[in-house]
């Protein structure tokens, strides 16, 4: 049964400036869907801010076993309620794999409970993402290591939650290093968290990137059951489990 | 040099109904203070919902190594701009110590990211807590588990992130387990949390489970430097490390 | 592409006294072996001690995806060289499942460095083994607890590394707590040991626990690739990566 | 009450090569020891590969409750009977902190179950150790980050299991990360693996590295009670429990 696949971008930087559009025609979002769409097992579609609802309606939702994220400049105009709405659905099963810039966004503040706060630097440097977790099934496929040529930098200390997994560890040309894949379970939802793909750079175009990202979708699907409720309005429960 | 304890509670159930008074007459608060300040190394205040700030004013909590938090039937009325505050120097290295029923306090969902929610039931049921990790500084002089006659029930799925550490799992006559030693790090505080505690238990006058809040406020203790700011208001800094 | 499944068992208890052979009439791995083989996608096979080089030959093991291992009372007997074999595999990828008394087999501690000691009372006590990981591969289709009529009683301290993740806790009627269900990684391979299945109790022909079993098995799967090679012949490589 | 620490060095390189010992006329462990002993609360000896039951008789280790380990190219030479005296002290309480090359030494690959295998190279880069644990108390008093002049490469993959904290992340000039600060429990004694410290370079004379091992040894010793007992002699207990 393939895994259903929303890829959400909030679809600024291409439609304001020439030099993001040359990057992304089709937008970010178009890129990581065109990739993951290379997969037989995974069927994909995208959203973005400017729609009604984000594109994150009830139905939509509903309808998504895994969601990707990419927001950078506009993370406050995302509605807080389509954020309690999209946080539901992970505490109950589905995955979210928040990219990049998304590490600022107010679903992944939400989940982690911490700023989220980081180094950055802009310097087209060589980023090498090295594999720490040979194994897991998000590095299926992947060698000791992925490199970019140019991207953004981003250092420690990321203010998260120690990752239960971690799967990549950045090395940066100008002397940083980061937790550039991170695994959580909210709930019922698993979580994954990757560094790299700014606005400027073709990294989504990337074969391994690619590669990554669908492997993460794979390993964030919900299970299949059963159906448990997680969320605010679950009645506390009185068991008679005494004989 | 001694670390500086507030204890926070509710302090609702003592003032409004005497069974509760009976059994704390100096309220949950009072009686984990008188315990704590048996050990010479720990200087003990209280704070409580009904003062002034909640009794959590920036000079108070600036004064904090290590708060402790009790609450029950009024988590609502605890005003979002002190949740923030308290969030906020958890952040920059205060100690967070949550009790029992504190798992659905605004504090300890805005940390955790989850709906902390459980199951309960208040049947006078036999607890033992079972050390699971022994060596850890929170069981020191703790035996292989602490037996409480009577406590309320919380049972499993709790849900809050699988914890950093897990000290304590609780059983109970009825058929139920729990994960009731949690600790957690965020920013550059660390978090414990402790199950029991229920109002109309005396709980909070063991012996064993004094000892556990007293080791736990020295493992929470913030270490002493550098100091670095962890929040919302940091400024995204570019580092020029480069030769 | 199937999975091979290499079912190894001890296989002692069921030819030496009836009372065991009543209960696993095709011995242990034989019923293990008849539960996961109604999954379409594993394929699977059995050894056991008695069986030359333990059934375990280079051949057999470098064709094998995941092992499972039930072992009692001969741990002594297995080869050291076999458990050499046994770890280099699991290093480099093979997943390993360790079953119940598997806990003080050579493999299972030369793994995970410590004793794997724990407390234990054989009374025909009712187990629940609580999920505390909902949404993990391993509980798909487990309901909140599997419930056990009859089994040993396993008790904490259990001398384990922490779990990477703790997926069950188990209750027993007679008071004590057992974290039983326990993820960890070991270079690239995954190790799953699950509690339950004395030999004088039916329990591998129930069916949530074959249910956990085939997860299981799923989940500690090695990945595609690429090929790695983890072990101690590995020379240290010289890596020429500056520019 | 001051801890008892004991220092231990392979001190062949020193005694062998007179430019090992340009750089540590007193030996890996005096320079160690000496460091450590600026700390009032910090009892301080040392002992050796060539010395008579390489130091490390029962005595001499039950009098430790801290062990530092640093060796090199006489792993072999260790002697396996010191070697399980180590590790059954250990699993009883006695904290461990492993040293750099003490990598591959038998007691860390004993206690880890790996191959603790990883890429090395000699030539003379930058490393510097990034902070990602804020707030932990093996960071007091350190920065950001610890930056050395020279020392040798480590790279990953680091064959260990996932550390329970990951303290420090190393940056290399020639393009490598390492996990370099990584606690571990097992039993009831804690382990910190920390990397710095090649034989040719003065590392610890470092006022940063000195006080990182000063506050390890704090974070290593054991706690005060109750006695447990770890080991393989242990008797299955039979505990009745029941009313």
């Amino acid at each position: 049964m393939p895994i259903n696949v929303t890829v959400w971008n909030e679809f600024r930087h291409e439609k304001e400036e020439q030099k993001y559009a040359d990057v992304y025609p089709d937008g970010i979002h178009g890129a990581i869907a065109s990739g993951l769409k290379r997969s037989d097992d995974l069927t994909v579609t995208t959203a973005t801010l400017d729609e009604p609802e984000h594109g994150l309606t009830e139905r939509v939702l509903n309808a998504t076993d895994v969601l990707l994220w990419w927001g950078h400049k506009a993370h406050q105009e995302v509605d807080d309620a389509i954020i309690d709405r999209v946080h539901h659905r992970v505490l109950n099963g589905m995955g979210l794999i928040v990219l990049h810039s998304g590490h600022f966004s107010k679903i992944f503040r939400k989940l982690m409970g911490t700023t989220c706060d980081l180094k950055w630097r802009e310097a087209d440097e060589r980023e090498r993402l090295w594999v720490v977790t040979p194994g897991h099934p998000i590095v299926d496929g992947i060698d000791e290591y992925i490199e970019l040529e140019q991207e953004e930098m981003y250092g420690e200390h990321f203010d998260i939650p120690p990752p239960e997994t971690l799967v990549f560890v950045s090395w940066f040309s100008g002397g940083e290093v980061f937790r550039s894949g991170c695994c959580y379970s909210r709930g019922a939802g698993k979580i994954f968290y990757f560094r790299p793909g700014h606005e400027s750079y073709p990294t989504f175009f990337d074969r391994q990137i690619i590669q990554v990202l669908s492997n993460a979708v794979r390993w964030a699907a919900p299970i299949s059951g059963p159906n448990r409720q997680f969320g605010n309005k679950q009645p506390l429960e009185r068991l008679a489990l005494r004989d």
